[in-house]
C-alpha cells in the first residue's frame, strides 16, 4: 500500500529513508537506555546525573518524533515497534539492576559516541539526495555532541 | 548488589515489585505502539486520531516513570530496556507500514483492553501487601479506561 | 443500543453505574444551586461568600465531568439532562429571589452535608465491585468535606 | 424584599429583566444539553464533536453568568434553579442513552437555531429600554451564530 | 493648533467630544476617590472592600485611557490634568481621614450611581452623532452597573 | 450549492453580506500593504514605525478572520482570494521598492482614512438589517480610528 | 534608490534575491488560499480540517516575514503587494463559494506540492551563492513537506 | 467549644483525628529539620542536596496544610504550635551547626524512614473508620517513599 | 478618630508622615501629568515617547500605592483626593491641548527634576526618625532618576 | 568546625549574627502561629482572614529563608530546629482549639507588634557593623508593618 | 591536559576549533560594545536605539554560549577571558563618553559588517571539515545580517 | 560634551561615579570569568557547578546593567569596553584550558571575596554623598556574599 506520495524521486528517497529509519531506531533505543539508567543509578552523584539523563531522554524523544514524521513526509512508513528496536538497535546497553554513578557516566558517553559516529556517516550520505533530511541530522548531531561533552567532562579523570 | 533498602517487609515487597515490573513493561510497550500508529495512520480521520494517540503516549510515559520510580522506592530495580520490552510485552501490536484509521482505532481498543484486564488483577493482588502501590495502579486504570472509552465510542458501529 | 463495551462484569458494572449516575445528578444540582446563590446573595459578607460559592461551582462542574465520563467508560450512558436533574435531585434548594448572606451559608452547609452523606454510602457500596470508581468518590468526598468545613466555620456561632 | 436598587426606571427594567431571565434559562439549558451530548456521543467523529461541544458549554456558561449578573445589576434576582430550567426551557433536547454523531450535529444545530431566533426578538425588544442589555444580547448572538455555522457546515450534506 | 484631523464631521465631533471629556473627568475622579477609600478604610470588612475597591480603580483607569484616546482619535485633545479634575468633577467624595467600612460602601454606591446617571444621558446623546463613541460608553456603563450592584448587595440592609 | 443556512431573512442577509465582503477585501488589502511598508521602510524612524505597522497588520488579520467567519455564519461564503483582493481593493497603496519613513506615515494615514470612511457607510447601512454585524463593524472602526490617530499625531507637522 | 547595502557581492545577491522574491509570492498566496478554504469548507470533517488549515496559515505567514526580511537584509526590497501576488502567484487556487472537505484536502495537497517543487529548485540554486538563504529555504521546505504529508495521509484512499 | 461539626460518627472521628494530628506534627517537624539542613550543609555535594532538601520542605508543607485542613473538616482542631511540635515530634534531628553532606544524606534517610513507618501504621488504622483520610495518608506515603529512595540511592555505598 | 495605631513614637511619626504625604501628592500629580502628555503628544517621535510616558505612569502609580500604604501603616491616613492634589501639588504642568514632542521631553525632565529635588530633602529628613520610610524614598528616587536620565539623554542637544 | 569563612571582621559578625538568629526564631514562630490560626479560625469573617493569614505565612517563610541564608553567608550556622523555636520564641501565641475571628485579629496584631518592636532594635544595632544585614531587616520591617496595619484596620473599633 | 575527547578527526577539529574561537571573541566583543552604546547614547532617537541595542546584546550572548559550548563539545577549550577579548578582538569600537544617536547607528553598522565578513569566510572554511559547526555559523550570520539591515535602514540617508 | 545633567552636586557626584565605574569593571570581569569557567570545567561535579556558575553570570550581568545606568543617571558616562575591562579589572582569573572542578570552586571563592572586599569600601564611601548609590551597592553585596557562601560551603573541607 503506497498511501503517502513523496516529493523526492526514488533513489534519493531510498537513501534518505534508510538514514531516517536507522536514526529512529537509535533514538528510541537511546531514550529507553537513558530512562533505565535514570531509574537505576546509585551513588553520591545520584541526583545530578538522574536529572541530566532526563534531558537526554527529552532530546531523544523529541528528535525521534521529528525523524519519524520526516520519514512519513517522504512517503516511507517509519518502524518504531518494540521488536524492531530490540532487533535493530546496536547501541551498547546496561545490565539490569542498580548501576553505580561512575559506570552510568561511562556508559552514556559510550552510547552517545556510538550514535554520533553513525550520524556523521548519514550526514555525508544525505547531502546530495535530500538536504532537508541532512539539515535535520545535523541539528540532531549538534545536540547529541553537546550532551556527550557534558557527560565526558563529568567523566574526568577517565579510568582508561 | 542491594543498593536501596525497602520500607516494606519481604513478601509484600515481592508482590508489589512484580506488579510494578509487569506494569512498566506494558506501559513502555503501549507508548511505543501508540507512537507507531501516530506516525503510520492514514485515512480521512488522520488528524483527529493522530492527536488523540499522542495523549495515550503522554499518559503511558508519565505513568511508566511513576511506576518505575515506585519500584525503585521499594528497593527493586525496574527493568525497561528494549530487549526486556520486546521479550516480556504481550500486548497485541501493529504490523509495519501504513495503517488505515479504522484499523488503528480497533487496534488501540484491543491494546487498552488487554492492559486494563491485567491491571485489574494486579489491583486485587496488591491491596493487602501495599496499598500505596495499589493506589497508583487504580489511578492508572482510571486513565486507561477513559482512553479506552473514547476510542471505543469512536469505533462505533463496530464491525464485530 | 450498546455502543460502548465495559471492562467490568455485569453485577459490578450495575453497582458502579448507579453510584455514578446519582452522584452526577447531585453534582449538577449542586452546581446550579451554588450559582443561584452566587447571584442572589445580599448582605455585608456578599463579596466573600460570592467568591467562595464559585469555588463550589468549579468543584462540582469538574467532578460532574469526571463522574459522567467514568460512567461512559463503564459502558453506561450518563444522564444529566435538565428534566432528569429536576426530577432526581433530592438536595435542599433555595427559594427564588434575594437571599441574605447568613441564610446562604446555612443553606450551603445543609446541601453539602446531604451530598456527603449520600457519597459515604456509595463509597462503601463500590469498594468491592469497582475500586476505581470508589477512588473517584473518595476524592470527591474529600473536596466536599473541605468546602463544608469552610462554610461551617464561617457559620459560627450557629443559630441552632 | 427589594435588596438591590436599579438604575433603570420601571417599565424599562421590566422589559430588560424578562429578556435576561428567559435568556438565562436558555443558556443553562443549552449548557446541560451540550454536556449531555459531550458524554453520550458515539461514532467515527466522536473526538472532533466531543471537543467542539465543550466550546459550546464554555460559551453558554460564561454568558449565563454575565446575563444573570446583569439581571442582578438591574435589581432583578435571576432564577437558574434546576426546577426553573426544567419547567421554562423550551429548547429541543436529546433522548437519554448513546447518540450517534450525525444525530448530535443535527440536534445541536436545531437547539442553537431555536435559541438564536428567540434572542433576535429580545434584541429588538430591548433596544429602546436598555441599550446596555441589548449590547450584551448582541454579543451573545454573534457567538451562538458562529457556533451554529460551524455545526451546520459540519452537517453538510444535510438529510433534509 | 489642529494637530490631529478627525474622521467625523463637525457637529457630531462636538457632541462626541463633550461626552468623552466629561466621562474622562468622572473616571479620573472615580479612580482617585476609590484609591483614597482603599487606603483609609477601617472596620471588620477592611480586607474584602479594600480588594474590591482596587477592581473599581482598575476599571476606572482602563476606561479613562480608552476614553481619552478615543477623544484624541476624534481630533479633540483630552484634558485630564489635576486642576481640571478638581474643578470639573461633580462626583460626591470622602472627607479626609479614616472611613469606616459601612460608610465606604454607602459612599461608593452613591459615587457610582452619580456616574452611571450621567453616562446614560451621554449614551442617548451620542447614538446618532457617533455610534462608535456610544458603543464605548455602553460597555463602560455595563461595568460600572455591575460594580454598583456588588456594593449595593453588600450594602444590605440599607440604613435609608 | 447552499451549504450553510442563514438565521437572517433574505434582504437583510444581502445587505449584511455585502458590507462584510467589502470589509474583508479592505482588511486583507490593508494587511498586505502594511506588511509591505513594514519590510521596505527606511529612515531614522525605521524601528518605531516598523513595529507600529505590525500592530496594524495584527488588527487587520484578526478582524479579517472575524468578518469572514461572520459572513459564513450568515450563509454567505466569503471571498478572500488573491485575485479578488487585487481586483476589488480600492485602497491607495505604495509603489515597489524602499519607502522613506515620512512617506510611510502619510501613506498609512491615507489608507486608514479611506477604509474608515467606507466603514462608516456600512455601519449606517447595517443598523437595521443586522445589529450583530453592525456591532462588529463598530468595534473595527474604533480600532482603525485609534491607529489612524497615532499615525496622524506622528505625522505632525503635516506637509499639506 | 539604493537604501540598504548588501553583504553579498552582486551575482550572488541577484540569485538569492530572485529565490526569495518568488518564495515570498508563493507564501503570501498560500496564506490567502488556506484562509479561503478555512472559511469556506463544508462537510463532516469541517472542524478537523478547519483547524489544520490555520496551522498552514501560521506557517506561511511566519516564513513570509522571515523571507521578506532576509531579502531586505540582502539589500533587495521585497514586493508583497496584492497586485504582485495576483500577477505572479502560480499556485493552483480554489473557486469561490463553499468547498466540500474532500476537495479541500486534495486542493491543499496540490498547492503544497507545487510550492515544494519550486522550493527544491531554489535550494539547489542558492547553495553556492548564499548558504544562509539556502538554509532558510531548507527549513521552510521541511515544514511544508510535513504539512503536505499530513493532508496526504488524510487524503487516503485517493480518488486518482 | 464545638465550632465545626463532623460528617463522621464519633469513634471513627477519633481514630482519624489522632492519625491526622500525629501526622501533622511529623510533617511540621520534617519541614523544619529539612530547612535546617538546607541552611547548614557543607561539602562537595552542597548544591545538589541543598536543592533536593527544598523539595522535601515543599512536600512537607503542602501535606501539612492538607492534613490540618482535613482534621478541621472532621471537626477536630489541629495543633501545629511550636511548643506542640517540640514536645510531640519524635523524629531524629540534627545537632546545631554545620553538617557535612554525607551526614545530611544519612540523617534525612533516617528521618524519612521513621516518618514512613509511622504512616504505614496509620494507613492500616484508618482504612475502616475513614477511607478519605486513609487515601490522603497513602498519597503522602508515596511521596515520602519516593524522596527516601532518592536520598538512599544517593547514600550508596552505605557506611553501615 | 485614631483608628490605626503606629509602631513609631510621636515625633518620628510626624516627620515620616509629612514626608510620605507630600511624596504621595507629587506621585499622583506626576501620574496625571504623564498621562496627559501620553494622550496629547504630537510629532515624529510620538510613538517612542508615548510608550515611555506610560512607564513613568506605571512607576508613579505603583509607588503612590506603596507610599500611601506606608503612611497608613504608620497610623497616618493618607490624602490623595483630587482637590488635595490640585491644591498641594507644586510640580510644573502642561497647558491643555496638543503638545509637540520636543516640548514634552523638556517638560517631563523639568517635572522629574522638581520631584527628585524634593525627595532628596526627605531622604535626609527621615534617616533618623524612620529608616524604613527612608529606604522606600531611596528606592523611589533611584527609579525617578533613571527615568530622568532617559528623557534627558533623549533631550540632547538641549535648547538651553 | 568553622566550615564557612566570613567576609566581616569578628565583632561586627557577632552583632549581625545575633540579630539574624533571633529574627529567624521570630519568623519561624510567626509562620507556625499564623498557620495555626489559618486552620482554627471560626466566625463570619472566616474566609477573609483565613486567606489573609496565608499571606503572613508566605512573608514569614520567605524572609526566614533569606535571614538564615544571610547568617550562613556571614559564617554563622543558623538554628531553626523545633526545639530552638519552642525555647527561644517569645512571641505571644494562641491556645489550642478553635479561635473566633475577632480574637484571631487581635492576636495577630499583638504578635506582629511584638516582632516589629524587636526588629526596630536590631535595625539600630546593625547599622554600623553590617549595613547589608540592616538593609534586609528594614525590608522585613516594612512588610510586617504593612501586615500589621491591615489587621489593625480590620480590628476597628478596638475593644480596648 | 586533554580532558574532553572529540568526535572529529584531528585536521577537521583544528579548522572547526579556530573558526569557533575567533567567532567567540567577536561575539563577546560585540556584546560589550553594544552594551557600551546602550548606556552612552544621547539624542532624540535615544529610546528606540537603546532598546534595539539590547536585542543585539541578547543575540551576541546567546550565540557566544552556543559557540563556546560547541568548541568544548569538539574537545577544544574555548577562551573568553577579558584579556583574550581585548587582545584578539579586531572589531571597530567606540570612544569613551557620550555618543550621539546618529554616530551609534553608523558604528553598529560598521561593527556588524566587520563581523559578518569574517563569518562568511568561516562558513566556507568549515563546510567540509564539520557541517555541524558550519550550520551554527550560518544561523548566526542570518541573525547578524538581519540586525545589520535594521540599523542600516535606520541609517538612511547615509552621510557617505 | 556634557550631554546628561546630574541631580547631584559635584563632589558627591565624583565619589558616587568612581564607585560605580570600578564596580562596573568588576562585574563585567566577573561575568566573563564565570562564563569561562562555565565552559571549561571538568570533573565529577561538572553539572552542578556548571549550572551554579550561570547564576553568578546572571547576577553579574543584571547588576552591571543597573550600575552602568545609575552612572548615566548621575551624568557620568560609564565605560565597559573590552580594553577598559582588561586594563582595569584586578580580580584574579583562570588560566586558559580545562579547569578541574575543585579548582573552579576555589577560584570563584577567591574572585568573589576580592569583589566583596572592594564593595564594602565603596559602601562606606558613598553613604554620605549619595545614599541611592549606596543602597544599590548594598543589594549587590548581599547577592555576592550569598553566592560566595554557597561556593565556600561546597569548598569544604578546604585545602588551606
Amino acid at each position: 500500500m503506497t498511501a503517502v506520495k513523496s516529493t523526492l524521486p526514488e533513489p534519493a528517497r531510498k537513501v534518505a529513508g534508510d538514514a531516517l529509519q536507522s536514526t529512529l531506531v537509535d533514538l528510541l533505543g537511546l531514550s529507553l537506555i537513558a530512562k533505565q539508567m535514570h531509574w537505576n543509578i546509585v551513588g553520591p552523584r545520584f541526583r545530578s546525573i538522574h536529572l541530566q539523563l532526563d534531558e537526554v531522554v527529552a532530546t531523544a524523544r523529541t528528535y525521534a518524533d521529528t525523524v519519524a514524521e520526516r520519514s512519513s513526509a517522504l512517503g516511507l512508513p517509519p518502524d518504531g515497534r518494540p521488536e524492531t528496536i530490540a532487533a535493530a538497535c546496536t547501541l551498547p546497553g546496561p545490565k539490569d539492576g542498580w548501576v553505580r554513578d561512575t559506570d552510568v557516566v561511562q556508559l552514556i558517553v559510550d552510547v552517545l559516541e556510538a550514535a554520533i559516529g553513525r550520524l556523521r556517516e548519514r550526514i555525508a550520505a544525505t547531502a546530495e539526495p535530500d538536504p532537508v533530511t541532512q539539515d535535520l541530522l545535523i541539528s540532531l548531531t549538534a545536540e547529541l555532541e553537546k550532551q556527550r561533552w557534558m557527560f565526558d567532562a563529568e567523566n574526568w579523570p577517565r579510568n582508561d
